[in-house]
């Protein structure tokens, strides 16, 4: 029961440990507050790195450092198990093209698929790193055709609706995974939460009273 | 009344306006839970374009735009007056350096000064951009000479020691304003509050229960 209101949009890309913490935070204050989720894939990579023009985080001197201890701090501040496959490095083009493809026709089951990827890599030390591994993942998580997976990932007309995505993002100013759009305001990072709930709960960011 | 608990340190630069929220929000938190908050000085600029080599946050792609308008929604969360001198641009080493000759022999008065240099330039559309206006505002406030304060501000001796607390902040890692270290951890950011508050009330960054 969504009462008219619009959606949340959550961009996301599956090779932030953050994104998949907020896919779940997100969905969690959605419910809570009688919105839909719309997930819209992105890729971090260019946007940091070939719009910015900015090194990688985990490049980046002090942050870098910072942000490894965050990832594992936010993991236990939100109660999400850590358990991440290899080294937690996640080539992101099979996994977010498998996303784009399945959400052209079914974003049900294409956010579905998303969520127990990101779980898999994340907290289920799972593989799901190159086509071969995502297309087993899917065949056997979602009894998709495997050939089929392999694909899509490498279909150019994929690829242009996720470059258009990739697009859209930079077109809507999004700089960061995750960033939560809510009401016409972005947020970027799940340290924002407390505000999109407040904006949930009383159509405002002023404090009460 | 602190417990023999460690104090809190609040990395701060006068040109910050995420940092002038952090001071007033950090004051509450330590107090609700009998903690001190020690202040130290840093310098933003040297942090990120000497060390970190990253342009300056207004001057980044698609971060730019997007900070400035979080500087403004954030007094709105806040509760906090926006009302800055001037275009809000605030060259820091005037105000700092006095801060900083302050707190070599009085840290309850250099932090009360900090506290109303803050608001004076964000909340009171007050100048502090020069060592004449520093100076004129630490007579009007604190009564100080402003021919001591005009000295401070290019005294070695005290450019030395502000040196020395930048060196100190690169050492511990730290690389924006606010950041806030409680028992030993470090929070960039005022979006991080709610982890502190959590930690300062169950000693623990996990969920409760």
């Amino acid at each position: 029961m969504t009462d008219g209101k619009p959606p949340i949009e959550f961009w996301f890309d599956f090779l932030s440990p953050f994104g998949y913490l907020g896919s779940i935070q997100i969905e969690k204050l959605a419910a809570e507050h009688g919105r839909e989720v719309v997930w819209r894939p992105t890729l971090l990579g260019v946007m940091v790195m070939n719009v910015m023009g900015l090194p990688a985080v985990p490049a980046t001197p002090l942050k870098g450092p910072y942000s490894g201890r965050e990832r594992d701090r936010n993991f236990g501040y939100f109660g999400v198990e850590l358990n991440p496959h290899g080294d937690g490095v996640l080539p992101p083009l099979p996994a977010i093209r498998t996303f784009t493809w399945l959400n052209m026709t079914d974003p049900a089951l294409a956010k579905r698929f998303g969520q127990a990827l990101y779980r898999a890599h994340w907290s289920e030390a799972t593989d799901v790193t190159t086509p071969e591994a995502v297309a087993a993942f899917a065949k056997a998580r979602f009894d998709l055709d495997p050939d089929a997976v392999i694909a899509a990932i490498d279909d150019p007309a994929v690829k242009d609706v996720l470059k258009a995505s990739v697009g859209a993002a930079l077109e809507a100013g999004v700089f960061g995974v995750p960033t939560f759009v809510v009401d016409g305001q972005r947020f970027w990072g799940n340290e924002r939460l407390p505000m999109v709930e407040r904006l949930l709960a009383t159509g405002s960011l002023a404090p009460a009273g």
